[in-house]
């Protein structure tokens, strides 16, 4: 434990208390994304891998793991799992959104081309496949491959109901189970399922994962929007610019009068933006509390989430998973 | 049986014969190609399933399980999987070739966008998974994984390599195998594989696959230069124009002087092309008999899928899988 473990943030003590595991979670991505044949498969690879995310989803598979006593080797392979269905998630998403960026480096599809990230997060998604199956478990097969499932269909209904004034917050649920949640609660899941815990545990690990990412990117999609401060810093108003209908604007939505629909319908729906639309969209969010109605919704799903581990054992662990839920919503406090 | 038996083609042999479970896969791949959320996605996956392939691919699952004895009903989850995994790969194959037509209708990525392709084609995936869980037999799990990562590593490694003219029979072996023979082989050894089937027909299944996909690309990519014939009909001309490197153009290239080589760098590497350029090919693949020895690999290896039938039991289904072999290559006898 370092000495100033009190004023570390949660991931970066949890990655000090697995540091052990987390390299060899390391060294299985390193070593599975090479290909004998396609020296494009690690070029690209690499790029995106040590780009360095924060590998926050397969460190949730390790903790969840560790917190119900694991001392097995399968929660590596599964911890793997999760960040190549991630990595891979990224690379097609890049490709759908038309991005140039990622972590502040160029994208592998402006990099090299559409088709190498296609492709290429096809090898990683099959290769996410060999891994899950490697442990030999067959229910976390079944909740890996449902979450890949989930993760699919909630990226396509993002393409239809994203630009749609009908979207509402339960098909904004929908959307957000899809691309994030889905993940996180498979992530935790699967570390509980492979331990062996008993089911009220299992159930607690998946519903924690759950509520953290719908916590997660509920931030997201407020920071979008300048976050509680709403300052237009850089990177403000992208979902707005690409038309995505997220939980502020469905908010204010829900209140708009005559005037302030049509607004909504043109910048969104028909696409047709002008200067000064996202400082008019950010005066109506802030008109009718559509922002801090947002945030008190991340600020429940992260106390949903603490809720869950009081399930589970007493442990350092559990501790750092509730103040990574407080630390995950912090972004808006 | 129908009366006519011996002048039906053997895949239509094969359809009779397995009709009963051909319509179970059927059953299987219209239930889980729809989706709860997503109406975009069986937009999608009808259009494409329903242009009707030949399901060849799910018959030789079925015929391999059938011909070993299996009677159990997981040889139909197992073939629904593989017409999955073939049907995701067209879609992000069309994305990556920016394909316009597939069995005369116009493709996904035309009809709607590159995005629908690629997040459906993931779903598609994703629902393979899924299926290939249901089995509950590990094998048959790492036996799909394993060529699903084989298919993505060829799709890569033809990016690379298709437009190089270092590329010889080897690596176009290796990508055949990848695109095209990987899914073949694990079609025929999952069906051994349920069955319980002893270890050399499990291999002789296996091996069946392989070669018939070797064949059959082969074949493919003769008929893309116009087959035996060398006629130009419509479609002939596709892989020089993508600037495929394919094993005709492999065996002409082996064989160049220094002025044929010119030509190829031109129009294969740099992709400049001229009228009359694809007149010219098709007279050096003469000159050097490239059309004449690709052919022969082909019925070559349309004899090493017959000759791994030996190992197999006596049966009117070992009969019609020899003579889908032959087949495969009288398309360009």
């Amino acid at each position: 434990m370092g000495v100033n473990e009190n004023v570390q943030k949660p991931l970066d003590r949890l990655s000090e208390k697995l540091a052990a595991e987390m390299e060899a979670v390391n060294a299985l991505i390193r070593a599975r994304m090479s290909s004998r044949h396609a020296p494009r498969i690690p070029e690209v690879t690499a790029h995106l891998v040590e780009a360095g995310g924060k590998r926050l989803r397969p460190m949730l598979t390790l903790a969840a793991a560790r917190l119900v006593g694991y001392d097995g080797p399968y929660h590596v392979h599964l911890a793997a799992t999760v960040e190549f269905i991630h990595t891979a998630t990224l690379l097609h998403d890049d490709v759908v959104d038309e991005s140039r960026q990622r972590r502040g480096r160029a994208t592998a599809n402006l990099l090299w081309d559409n088709k190498s990230s296609v492709l290429v997060g096809d090898y990683l998604f099959a290769r996410s496949f060999q891994l899950m199956v490697e442990p030999g478990n067959m229910r976390t097969l079944e909740i890996l491959a449902n979450a890949s499932a989930t993760i699919a269909e909630g990226e396509v209904l993002q393409l239809t109901a994203s630009q749609d004034l009908a979207t509402d917050e339960n098909v904004y649920l929908q959307v957000v189970r899809g691309k994030t949640a889905a993940l996180f609660s498979a992530a935790t899941e699967v570390g509980g399922v492979i331990a062996g815990a008993p089911e009220a545990q299992v159930q607690a690990l998946h519903d924690y994962g759950d509520a953290l990412g719908i916590a997660f990117q509920i931030v997201d999609d407020l920071l979008d929007y300048g976050g509680a401060t709403q300052t237009i810093g850089k990177n403000v108003g992208d979902d707005f610019r690409e038309r995505k209908l997220t939980l502020p604007v469905i908010k204010a939505v829900a209140k708009a009068d005559a005037d302030e629909r049509a607004f909504w319908v043109r910048v969104i729906e028909e696409g047709d933006q002008r200067d000064g639309d996202l400082e008019h969209a950010l005066q109506l969010l802030s008109r009718h509390g559509a922002m801090q109605a947002a945030r008190a919704d991340a600020l429940d799903w992260a106390e949903r989430a603490k809720a869950a581990l009081s399930l589970l054992p007493r442990d350092p662990i559990r501790d750092m998973l509730s103040d990574l839920a407080d630390f995950v919503v912090s972004r808006v406090a």
